[in-house]
């Protein structure tokens, strides 16, 4: 293919990923910085003994990431949650945020004072403060936070470092997120019980900031990324960046999930591996010191799940009782999933 | 007028600055914030002995602040610049950008790179890199760009310290924007010469940074602020904030915008005062250190114009040949303000 034809295809075509592998081509690297594009977050150094600042943004646009039934204080919460959870992959704690918002001029003031509520909610769960801002007129509601933080260079927690043998872990369970958005967006059924833990689990996302400070003090994790874009894309990331591959033993299928899918004929490890918009962490652990890694994310309330091995060989493998099929390397993405529902 | 009708009020009868001040309401504030809400950046504490970070985010709708013959690269070196300048106006170096972008479907991978590229050079031109982002698709052109750096609490050049008696100074002559804007939306008439001047101040913004860094080294500023949202209502945000009043006895009007005011029956008083869309700095200088301020802005190529000062009578005021008028509080405002042209 030819400049002038891959110059004419829209950003639709190119989808999210290569939009940024595109941009990044055009950026002058920082010559000091600590953790380059392709991770979580950003950092560069502030101090000359280590420090780091820490920086992530990440935008909510109503029509992509807002499914109808969400309320704006929940779509404001969700805004700063997403990024908070990509601070918890580092073992991070942010300190405070920015908000860019983009109001269509439809919105009321009662509008924005949801807006500033769930802004707010978002920041306090997790200890940081809204300390700035900008808006301005746009045609979608746009939620555009930017977080801040400090830590010392060598505890960041990032996507490259799990070495062969390590063992794969996660926070939680997998397919809430995604049962829940097939409930919202393409009519599927579910008991009361059940829409109620689905449905609230695209609603209220939480982000694991006290598991992933709590496995970053216990210096066992390799490398950690979260799994907002899926399980699937996830695994594929920290395996790329690690230079590795991953055999998956026990995929960590909410049990929810399973009724979910086994009701309406779906797949629940389709929904487990692809869904993407969950917030767990994904981790590789150090073998020697999994009891210690276990053990902290247990006394802040939380689990961490073993649920594969690092390899050499460098394929991402689902082991379903000794038969080995590839995970692909896919999940949500800008541009080219299907959207949500305008509100 | 009850709750209930208030809320009922949109956005674009509220205004910008009523939409923030409501959201403000909601957000709790941080304890050891250390410029809080309403300068032109936000700053926290990252050590114990007052090193602070310097936070800011400004975002760029096409819809509202690109105007029709303004490329996709000016677009983006702008929505840089436009942050660039509120570091300046503080007297912080920027060193790190992150941008997160709302692309319309229909872009092109072209239109991508040259907005990557008018990112970079935006950033260089100014010392600082772009180290991360985040994109989504959006209805409009959307560039949300958060700006870092860092600072000693005690030299950062803020809104609120003008006091009695100091001069009123700028880092350049106004109205040019306005005047280009005038002729790009509104059909006006310039020679070619003249047209070319007008229209690039609306295409290729400059930020007053080395100005601001000097003025910061020279210690002689006592409040400063940059003048994005137009001279008049820039003059009144220091004074409010500084809990002062200002008469201005030399209104800095560019010659061109004399010039190009005349030929059209335009005022070109109106132009400079209240055309907004422009990056000089507006500080109040402490007259024993006027000297110092001026020489030291002039060592780094710019230049320093007494337009007024400040007074104790909290009033705004324009002095023509003794006759003494209020310079309304207007200026710039989104939502309430016309929109640019759509591309």
């Amino acid at each position: 293919m030819n400049k002038r034809q891959g110059g004419l295809h829209d950003v639709r075509f190119l989808g999210e990923h290569k939009v940024i592998e595109i941009m990044r081509r055009f950026f002058e690297p920082m010559p000091t910085w600590v953790v380059p594009f392709g991770d979580d977050v950003s950092a560069l150094p502030i101090t000359g003994d280590g420090e780091v600042a820490v920086l992530k943004t990440d935008m909510l646009v109503d029509k992509t990431d807002v499914p109808r039934g969400m309320s704006l204080w929940q779509a404001a919460r969700k805004a700063v949650v997403m990024n908070v959870s990509d601070f918890a992959a580092k073992g991070v704690a942010p300190k405070a945020a920015l908000v860019s918002l983009g109001l269509p001029k439809r919105l009321l003031q009662t509008d924005v004072e949801e807006i500033a509520k769930g802004l707010n909610s978002g920041a306090r769960q997790y200890g940081a403060y809204i300390v700035g801002g900008d808006t301005g007129e746009a045609s979608d509601l746009i939620i555009s936070v930017h977080l801040f933080g400090t830590a010392k260079t060598n505890t960041l927690m990032l996507r490259s470092g799990a070495k062969v043998g390590d063992i794969v872990a996660v926070t939680g369970f997998f397919g809430k997120s995604a049962a829940g958005l097939q409930i919202l967006l393409n009519g599927f059924a579910a008991s009361e019980d059940l829409r109620e833990v689905l449905v609230s689990s695209v609603f209220m996302p939480q982000a694991r900031l006290s598991e992933g400070l709590a496995l970053q003090a216990s210096n066992a994790v390799t490398a950690s990324i979260d799994s907002s874009d899926g399980l699937a894309w996830s695994l594929h990331e920290l395996a790329r960046l690690s230079k590795v591959g991953l055999v998956i033993s026990a995929l960590p299928i909410a049990s929810e999930v399973k009724c979910f899918a086994n009701f309406n004929g779906l797949d629940a490890c389709e929904l487990a591996l692809y869904g993407g918009e969950e917030y767990e962490l994904v981790v590789t652990v150090d073998p020697k010191k999994w009891t210690s890694a276990e053990e902290s994310v247990e006394a802040v309330g939380g689990r961490l799940l073993p649920i594969g091995k690092v390899t050499r060989d460098p394929q991402i493998l689902l082991d379903v009782d000794g038969e080995k099929r590839a995970i692909e390397p896919r999940g949500w993405e800008h541009f080219k999933s299907p959207h949500c529902a305008l509100r």
